[in-house]
């Protein structure tokens, strides 16, 4: 399944796995995939930490970076203010009413306060946060591909990434952003159907996938949203996509970061136990069902707020929910993002062995449908 | 991409053609396909004569038929009224403000009055109502197959289908109603994923494919929601589908007996404007969205009733927006169900043109795919 993008970034393998863990990032390009770190929940400071390790363990193999420049957030209109400027401006726009709610429900179910004084930094979600990342990416010789999740980057930044000889591209869930992205000039588009995890549209992935194919051919897409296992690669590759964009699939591996009870929780995960909510970031986003959600989702309960503003709420309970994972009842609470596919993944698996049973799954099912036509 | 179950229905291609009109079920199953009928809405004596046109003009091809038995409905533990009696029972549940609120939708959209007195019939929903037609299609030597639409048929009904030397298969949106159906002794189940028309479960159908393939294996599994081309068709035989089930595709064929008002509207759809609702018939199912489907979505309105109820309420509507399609503004609260596919459907076909060109996509997908395994 050798594709022209995979020249371009010099993998051996379409297969593209994202993930905020360093260690994930690594193994996976080293077993012949592109590993692509999710920095949206990092500050430029943080990157660089993780930025340096990767480059070091990473033998020269490429890898992406992901980062979040999302087109309308509150907040925009205000280019000029300083990082801490802006965060104290977001800030004093969250209702107390709406951390009260939060804090109300990391009680209720027994959350561990958080060690240290001080509120949660704002998201690398805007561009004041976002541009020094994307500046320390390319900074880095392996970093290959810049990779944006939400929207059309601006035509500043797709400049620079082109300049430094990085390709650049973009998810999209709609066939007007995948255009969009085509027209102003990015290298790949993601396209996610609504089985995936995170910020998802409602069509699905069979739907969705040969419709944005179509709309910017030749340019390649990379087809994300409920693929979990080679014969779903091999779907994907026969409708015409470029490779595969994966998430859920690294959630639990035996190199990602959770701790055992959030992978535990994932593991347990069935088809149905995820859902499209605003309860992470006040857009549409698919994670696993549980109290948090439905708390938010409930119409008698308070409305969640428009990003970046949700995400200042959400923050303090991600990262204790994520480090008290055992913890009284955090999991009822936790925030794991994840798509459908969670409900066929049911042990812990090492990356390498995801990427060769992916490989086995695809040749296999590709000799199946083979032996189907006797004349082939 | 001959598969076993084309073997036992006497079919060439694993293509199933779901439509409620009698002209599109012998068109396909003349280019070599299965048409399938709808009997749903059809009491035994209209189902009679679809029949008796069908067997003579099918030329001794296979057809199948696919009627609805739900599992739970009100009015389910009334086996012993007669049709009628349970008619009138279920009309006397429906509130006057539903009638009333459904016919205001119909006036403010200057829907033309139904030309005769008298309420709709109740649906084929009930055992009252299904159990007739099953028995009326299991006098026709070209009928090959049931299908039921809703749930795992009662044993009985199993059992009698069998014994008329017949196929019998049904629909899921879960993996346990696939083992339900499994366990039950049926010879085929319908896995059917978010995407597509009609009742439809979350899930989408690149995640629920292969897990309702894997849990029945090797029961044949027939693949449907969001195929509407040969690439898609390729991607749920990848992934092990015995074959594919359509129906959004046969809507606006040239065989199909909607008026061109209500056409026109399907041909112009795009993937983005369907909705999964309980407004059709009290459970989810995915139609076109509009003013209908707002209405009774919408929290502050009426809630829709439990099924068959609420199908009362529908039924009216149903026929005069159908009937007069390109009057008034009919189309803005006719009830179009349909998947999510309808948005890569926009122009009128035959039936033999679609059959072929699934055919002819198909294999260039195959023989694109296996250009990527340079030394296959």
């Amino acid at each position: 399944m050798y594709t022209k993008i995979c020249e371009g970034l010099g993998i051996e393998f379409p297969i593209f796995a994202f993930s905020h863990c360093r260690d994930v990032v690594v193994a996976v390009s080293k077993a012949g995939g592109l590993g692509v770190l999710g920095a949206g929940f990092m500050n430029a400071e943080q990157l660089k930490e993780e930025l340096d390790w990767i480059e070091s363990h990473i033998d020269g193999k490429p890898y992406a970076v992901d980062v979040v420049i999302p087109q309308n957030y509150v907040g925009r209109d205000e280019p000029d203010l300083s990082e801490q400027e802006l965060e104290d401006k977001l800030w004093k726009m969250v209702p107390q009413a709406h951390l009260d709610a939060a804090e109300k429900l990391m009680r209720d179910h027994g959350v561990p306060e958080w060690p240290e004084d001080g509120r949660p930094k704002i998201l690398g979600w805007t561009m004041q946060t976002v541009m020094p990342c994307i500046k320390e990416a390319l900074t880095r010789p392996n970093c290959k591909a810049i990779v944006n999740a939400l929207g059309t980057p601006p035509e500043h930044v797709i400049n620079m990434v082109k300049e430094s000889g990085r390709m650049i591209g973009a998810l999209c869930g709609k066939k007007k952003q995948a255009v969009q992205h085509k027209n102003a000039g990015l290298d790949f588009v993601v396209a996610q159907g609504g089985e995936g995890g995170g910020h998802t549209p409602e069509v699905g992935s069979v739907v969705l996938w040969p419709e944005i194919i179509d709309a910017v051919h030749p340019m390649p897409v990379l087809a994300a949203g409920g693929i979990g296992n080679g014969r779903q690669m091999l779907a994907a590759m026969s409708m015409g996509a470029a490779g595969v964009w994966t998430g859920s699939l690294w959630l639990t591996v035996e190199e990602a970061h959770a701790q055992p009870a959030q992978k535990n929780t994932l593991l347990n995960a069935t088809v149905n136990d995820t859902v499209r909510t605003t309860s992470w970031t006040g857009k549409g986003a698919r994670v696993l069902r549980n109290e948090w959600t439905d708390f938010w989702d409930n119409k008698e309960n308070l409305d969640p707020l428009p990003m970046p503003l949700h995400g200042l709420v959400t923050a303090d309970a991600m990262r204790r929910t994520e480090t008290y994972a055992g913890s009284g009842n955090c999991q009822n609470v936790a925030i794991n993002i994840c798509g459908q596919v969670i409900g066929q993944i049911n042990e812990i698996e090492s990356c390498r062995g995801v990427v060769t049973r992916l490989l086995t799954q695809y040749l296999d099912a590709l000799e199946n449908v083979n032996a189907l036509m006797p004349d082939y």
